[in-house]
Formats: C-alpha cells, sequence, structure tokens
C-alpha cells in the first residue's frame, strides 16, 4: 500500500480532471475548424454542461482536507511541485462565487457578441455600456482573487495568466524597454527607408500554400502521428499533448500568412508534444505559463525563422511551390520578411513594434482595473500612448484604436503583457543557445535546427510545470528574466549591415 | 411554481445527459474521421471517464425517488411518455452491476480487438477462447437485464436495441420469409441470368465522386447548416441532431461504395435532424429503436435510391461526373444497381439475399444466449444455416464466415435482427405512401421526392420516441409490422418486367 494516500487521492482526481478536459479541447478544436453553424447553440450547451462537472469537482470541499492530509506525507520534490499547483488551482478554482462567475460570463458573452458588429461600426458609444459592466464585474473578480492570493487585484489576474508574474516586475521591465524602444524602432525604420524591397505578388495557389506550410510543419518537427493541422479562421493550437490540433489560415493574395501563423503554432505544438509523456495528466505536466507558452510560438516564428539563414534557405522552397518571382531573390525576401512598420493594429505588428502596442495596453489595464481610470476614459488614454510610443494618430478611429482586441470585452485582463514577456523570453533562450553553440547561425542557415530543438526541448518542454516561472527562467538561462537580450537580439537583426 | 416539480426534476437530469452525450458523440466522430493514431489511448480514457460521469448519473438512487413522486404528478401524455422511457433508461442503467459492464467490456475489447487479425488470418482457433469468454460475460448480461426487465434472457438483449420488440414476433416474422424468401431468390437469379448487364469500368476520379456524394445528400435534402459529410474507414452517421455527422468513404475503382452508402446515411441523418426541436434533450425525443433507424436509411437506399424511376434520373448524372461509357445507359444502369447475388458476406448483400444473412444470425445468437448452442459449434451451425438459405458452402472459410462481423465478438447480442425489421419497415412505409400517393413512381421519377420525405417526416421523425415502436408502426401503417410488404416490394421490383 502507498504512504502517500491523500497525495495519490489528489492524483487520480487530477487525471480524471485531465481526461474531461481532452474532451471540452477536442469538442473545442472541432467547432473551430468544423462545426457547421447550426450546431453552436447545442455545442455551447454541452461545453457549458461539462464545464460545470469539472468545476464541481475542482472545487470540492474534500481537496482542502486532501490537501492538508498531503501535506503530512512524506513527498519527494516532484510531488510537492504538484502539491504546489494543486494547493494554487484550488485557491483559483474557490476563490469566487458562482453568481460572479456567472454575471460575468454573460456580461462577457454579450459584449464581445455584440462588440464584432461594433467595431465594424466604429460604434464606441454603443460598445461603452457593455464594457463598462464587464470593467465593473472584473474589478469585483480581481478583488475576490485579490483576497484569496494575497496579491493586489492586477497581481491576482496576472497570477491566473503567468503565475509569479507581479506586475511591478512586468512594470520594471517594460519601463526599461520604454527608454530604448521608440528610439531603436525609429534607428531601424530609417535603415530599412534606404533599402528597396520588392513584395511578393500572387496569387499563390491553395493547394501549394498547403504543401508549403505542411513542408515547414515536418522540418521544425512537428509529430503528424500525434496531430493535426488544419484550418480555422484564427489560427490556434489547441487539443492535448497526446494529439496536438493546430490550425492555419489561407489567403491566396498573401501567403505569408499562412506560413507564419504555422510556424508559430508549431512552436506552441512541440511545446505540447514535448511534455513527459509520465507526467501527463498530473499537475506538473502541464504547460507552465501563458508567457512561457508563447515564447514557444516566438522562438520558432520571430527568433529561428525570421533569421536570415532560415529565410535564405525558404526562398528556394518559395520558388518551388509558387513559381520564381524577384521576390524570391533570398537577400529580397530576408528584407522583405523583416520589415518594421509602426501600424495601428497589434496582430499584424513586425516583432520590433509589437511591445510597444502591449505596454500600451498594460498601462491601460492596470489603471483600469486599480480604478485609476475609468471605461470612458479608454479611448483619450489610447489615443495619448499610440501617439507616444509609435507616433500614429488613432483619434476618432476606434475600430482600428481601443476597439481592435476582443480580450477585454471578454474580460480578461492581465492577459496582454504574457506576449511581449513571450518574446522577452524567446531571445533570453536563443541568447542562452547560442552561449552553448557559438556556430547557432551557420547551423541554422544549413538547416540543422538540432541545437535549438534540444536545448528548448531539455529546459522546456521536459520541465513542463515543475518549476514556478521564475525558477524555470533561471535555470533554463542562469539569469532572471533580463529585457536586454530582446534588445540586443533587435539590433543584430535590423541594424548590423549584412 | 411548477406543479410536476419531481418530473421536472427529472427532464432537468435528462437535458444535462443530453448534453455529455453531445461531447461524447462529438469526440466519437472525431475519433473516426480525424484522430491521429497516437491518440488513440488518451481518447479511450477521457470516453471512459465521461461514460463513468454519465453513467454515475443515470443510476443516481434519487432517480428512483423521483420517478415515484413523478407517477403521482399529474401530467400530460407526452409528459408520460417521456416517463415511460426514463424508467426503462433507469431499470436498464441499474441492472447490471458495475464488475459485470467492466468485465464484459474488457473481454469485448480484447476479442474485438485480437479478431482483426485472427479474421484476416481465418484462425478460429484462436478466436474461439475469447469469443467464449464474451459469450459467458454475455449470457450473464442476458440473465441479469432478463431478472430487471421481466423478460426471457434473449428477449432481454433485444430490448437494450429494439424495445418492444421480442424473440418470437421475430420469429414469427422471420419463419414466415423462410418460407418465401429463397424461393423468390431463386426466381430473381433466374431471371437475372437471361439480362446482360455491363459494369462501370472505373477508376472514379475521387474529385468526381465527392461532387457526386454531395449533390446527392442535397438532392435527398440533407441540411449542411446543421450536418456535415466527412470520409471514414466505415461510413457512419453520428453527431447529434443539432449537427449531424455523416461519412462516407471512397474507392477508385467504384463509385457505388460512396454513392450508396451516402444515401443510406442520409437516412439515418434525415431521421436524426428531423427531430422534433422542442423535443430534443427530453426523453421523447430521441430516435425510436435501431429497427426504426435502420428503415430510415434503408427507405432511402433501398426503396427510394434503388428504385427504377431514381436510378434512371441519376444516369445522366454519372455522365456529368465520370463522362459517358455504356454502363451509364439508364436500362443497363438499372440493371447493374439491382443485381441480386447470393455471396457470404452480410455487408456486401443485395436487398433480396441480405435477410438471409440475418436470419442465420438470429437463429444462432438466440440458441448461443439461451444455452442451447455453445461457442464451439458455431462454424457448424454457421455451415449448415448458409447452405440451406442461400445455398453456398462456407466450411473452413471463418474469415468469410461466421468470423466476418464484429458484433459478437463485441459482445452486442441481439442486433442483428433490427437490420431486417429495418428493411421490412421501410417496404411498410413505402406501402403506405403509395396507397395515400398513387403515383409515387411517376413522381419519384420526375425528381420530385415530397411525398417520401413529408410522409417520413410526419409519421416517423416527427414522432422521435413518442410512441412505442408497435404503437409507432401501428399509427404510420395502420398494422403491425407486417413482412408481406417486402415481398410485393421485392417482387414488384425484381420480378415484375419492366
Amino acid at each position: 500500500m502507498s504512504n502517500t494516500p491523500a497525495y495519490d487521492a489528489l492524483i487520480a482526481r487530477s487525471r480524471s480532471q485531465y481526461h474531461l478536459h481532452h474532451l471540452a479541447m477536442i469538442a473545442g478544436v472541432d467547432r473551430e475548424t468544423l462545426m457547421p453553424p447550426g450546431g453552436a447553440e447545442a455545442r455551447a450547451l454541452a461545453l457549458a454542461e461539462l464545464q460545470q462537472v469539472m468545476h464541481a469537482r475542482s472545487t470540492d470541499p474534500a481537496i482542502a482536507d486532501l490537501l492538508k492530509a498531503a501535506a503530512q506525507e512524506e513527498l519527494d520534490d516532484e510531488a510537492r511541485a504538484d502539491m504546489r499547483e494543486m494547493t494554487r488551482g484550488y485557491t483559483l478554482a474557490t476563490a469566487l462565487p458562482a453568481e460572479l462567475v456567472e454575471a460575468k460570463g454573460l456580461a462577457a458573452s454579450r459584449c464581445e457578441y455584440e462588440w464584432r458588429a461594433q467595431r465594424q461600426a466604429n460604434d464606441w458609444a454603443a460598445y461603452l455600456p457593455n464594457f463598462r459592466e464587464v470593467l465593473r464585474l472584473s474589478r469585483e473578480e480581481a478583488t475576490r482573487l485579490s483576497d484569496a492570493l494575497g496579491l493586489s487585484p492586477y497581481d491576482a489576474l496576472l497570477e491566473t495568466f503567468e503565475p509569479g508574474m507581479r506586475g511591478a516586475e512586468v512594470s520594471r521591465v517594460f519601463g526599461a524597454m520604454r527608454g530604448w524602444l521608440p528610439g531603436l524602432i525609429a534607428q531601424i525604420r530609417d535603415k530599412q527607408a534606404k533599402e528597396s524591397v520588392i513584395e511578393p505578388v500572387g496569387p499563390f495557389a491553395f493547394e501549394a500554400q498547403r504543401a508549403l506550410v505542411r513542408e515547414m510543419a515536418e522540418a521544425l518537427g512537428f509529430d503528424f502521428t500525434r496531430g493535426r493541422l488544419d484550418e480555422s479562421t484564427h489560427p490556434f493550437s489547441g487539443g492535448v499533448p497526446e494529439d496536438v490540433r493546430m490550425t492555419t489560415r489561407f489567403r491566396e493574395d498573401d501567403f505569408s500568412v499562412a506560413l507564419f501563423s504555422t510556424i508559430h503554432e508549431t512552436g506552441h505544438s512541440r511545446y505540447e508534444q514535448g511534455s513527459p509523456r509520465g507526467w501527463l495528466g498530473r499537475p506538473i505536466g502541464t504547460w507552465r505559463s501563458m508567457g512561457i507558452h508563447e515564447s514557444q510560438s516566438l522562438a520558432f516564428e520571430m527568433q529561428l525563422a525570421r533569421s536570415q539563414g532560415f529565410l535564405e534557405r525558404l526562398a528556394p522552397r518559395l520558388v518551388h511551390h509558387f513559381g520564381a518571382q524577384r521576390a524570391f531573390e533570398p537577400e529580397n525576401w530576408v528584407r522583405a520578411a523583416t520589415r518594421v512598420v509602426a501600424g495601428k493594429i497589434r496582430v499584424d505588428a513586425d516583432e520590433a513594434t509589437y511591445p510597444c502596442h502591449v505596454m500600451l495596453r498594460f498601462d491601460i489595464e492596470r489603471a483600469l482595473i486599480a480604478g485609476e481610470m475609468q471605461a470612458e476614459d479608454l479611448p483619450a488614454a489610447w489615443d495619448e500612448g499610440m501617439r507616444d510610443l509609435l507616433g500614429i494618430d488613432t483619434r476618432g478611429d476606434y475600430r482600428d484604436g481601443c476597439m481592435q482586441d476582443p480580450h477585454w470585452a471578454g474580460g480578461a485582463f492581465g492577459y496582454f503583457p504574457c506576449y511581449t514577456l513571450g518574446a522577452l523570453y524567446a531571445a533570453q533562450w536563443f541568447a542562452t543557445i547560442r552561449r552553448a553553440t557559438p556556430d547557432l547561425d551557420a547551423r541554422i542557415a544549413a538547416g540543422d535546427y538540432a541545437p535549438v530543438f534540444d536545448w528548448l526541448g531539455a529546459n522546456i518542454w521536459s520541465q513542463a510545470s515543475r518549476w514556478t516561472t521564475p525558477e524555470l527562467v533561471q535555470r533554463a538561462s542562469g539569469e532572471a528574466l533580463n529585457p536586454e537580450h530582446f534588445r540586443r537580439h533587435l539590433q543584430a537583426r535590423y541594424l548590423t549591415s549584412s
């Protein structure tokens, strides 16, 4: 008989939840990729029913007793890490009263649903009352989580996406970047203004694009025996580690959407596929945090796939799939794939300007949750931030301004910083890989990505949730999060003459 | 406040189960159509976990109390029909001890899994011990169900697939058919032996086949806004009424596999899509029985789509999709699509010889469950039955003899009769439609299938589980199940000179 019965009982519960989670993920993937419109309502009810089953299980008061009992058992280090995650999970699951969860869910669904048309119509006035209600309930959620976790309200929200990260730490990092990023962007744009670039000209046949992205996913190590690549309106990586479902989307006039979104999702997917098999179903077996997940997709998409060596190898493959055109001459293609352009839209941004979009949102959402800013103050703060950070005028353009993202409409405050944390982590990983493999660029240029995959596998994928995020960063790279690696990366890629 | 609180509580539970069932169906469809091999184990565990949740809910002792309380409430006729179904469901769900369900599940999984290779190898000796264990546990299951339902053991199994049907009734019907079917088959074969038929010659491009079957599904009224047509190794119709997923499979050398399987599954699918929306989630809202379900697929595939008028209209569409060939001349194509050939394989059988395959299996499985026949007696009984019914020698050929089907290996005894009950019901529906629409054949020949769809919609689809099967048959056709309609159908189609 086991001498850790309480811990074992908790792990059995964790595995049961993992199995139900599997069904939620697959039904969610089906919804985005295959489901006909008539199935939407029944699917929503079905998933809500499953959520209810899972929520009841995750808030079962017996878990509190088991956690107490297991804390007295003789546990090894990995089991103690399981306990850390289970304690956090139980605290989060039980922190919110059911009525608040339901009220916020309804308000967010409504706001997000109506936002689609309101955004199209540039109708801030219609959006405001819905948004105000979502903000009100999100503040209440933050307060409740704050009480349960002993963190500030904003930090409590951040904790749900990026455990261990605090607003003050994000401030420190983003504050440093604010000092050098706008100037660096200006330097890059000055340099690029002197270079001529030929844009690829379509149409690019869907079949050729499909073959290209499949080839890319295979070259980047996606395991098709344990996953699929399908299509959806918005690319994503979903499913479960045993069966990872990633998607892309195809535009006939622009193959780079499918190409780079596939590479991005392949990064997410390899993180999932690289989870230790023996840990699956255990709390330590799951991906670490949103920022770490994004660091994998950006390691693939930005660090690896937009490097000069990778892009130069890609050029002849473009010729192979789409036929020759001048834009695919290697030197031009490298320039075309690394243009830096300040624009209004976050999701269209290049890696240099992207953090500006995030820093703006971080400042605003922190003030909104703290009650220092009200819903109606959002457009003015947005316009001011976009002018300061990127020199762009967004006045009166809510559609491509403060109404462009679904996150806040859906009540997800504390999520945005993870995108840029991911970019910073990715740069830090590559700096570490480069120290261990000084000829990394030559290896990549020769099509040998093993140094990247081996390092990520050993230091990130195989570690899953074994460590807290700060511990993971320290162990993997030998230091805490350091935005300096990102600065050096931008300088090396965009300001060193090649 | 409702004055039927117990009934309402039962309906709420029914709806919850319906929502979870949705996820099981979609995950099952995904498994057959998309899932990569590496996902199989995790999917099996996930579905088993959901089954456990659903089983715990369906056997909750509180249901017994609610059923008792609701029986005292003032319920309308539809609610009383709900009560009939819930009572039956609870009795079936609670009749079997969990250990028996688990033991049978394991034995059946093992037997069915190993059967795949054993069948290929024609290895009866290796199959026998697994099959003996499945039979032993199926007998025990039958005995337990028999106690709970107050039926004979075989009838208790039949009740799980075709509620209200009894072995004695099947015997009566099959006994009558045994008197005339073999002679009728001989007559048909004599007649057809004098006719020359040209078989269509492939290859038939997959894209052309896809276009053909999509066109067929649309012409037959499949609603693509509430369903999909995909591909799988074995065609099926799954999903839920709000989102019906049917599949087909393509063989390059024979388009008729995809064509007729799509038409067959469209019949199943329209039954589902025709469920009354207001009843979904209620016990009366579900499909009635396996036999009634099969009557819909066979009404489409056999009664409608192999009629002379339908086939003649189809001929120019084949030319359109595949190009002209002599086999597609209407008179020839009608003959090619209505050949009667006595063969060893049930799933390849035409509608005239198919019932012989089922009658054989019915006699054997009834004797097996009654303990009048043992597992080792199966091959001899099979050989004898095939010789008597179809004049075919199967001695030594287990692979295409008694080992050809997965049903018994999987522990499904009492299922086979439903196939032929479906064919008999379908003939009875068409006889009824023809009485109401004397020019039915001319309407079909003109491409007007409304008389068929309208009648099925009003009499079968919209009735769901409102009535017991015998009640449904009586109400729809004005008489009890009568195999005479099937005899007349075969005579009219195959022995009347056209």
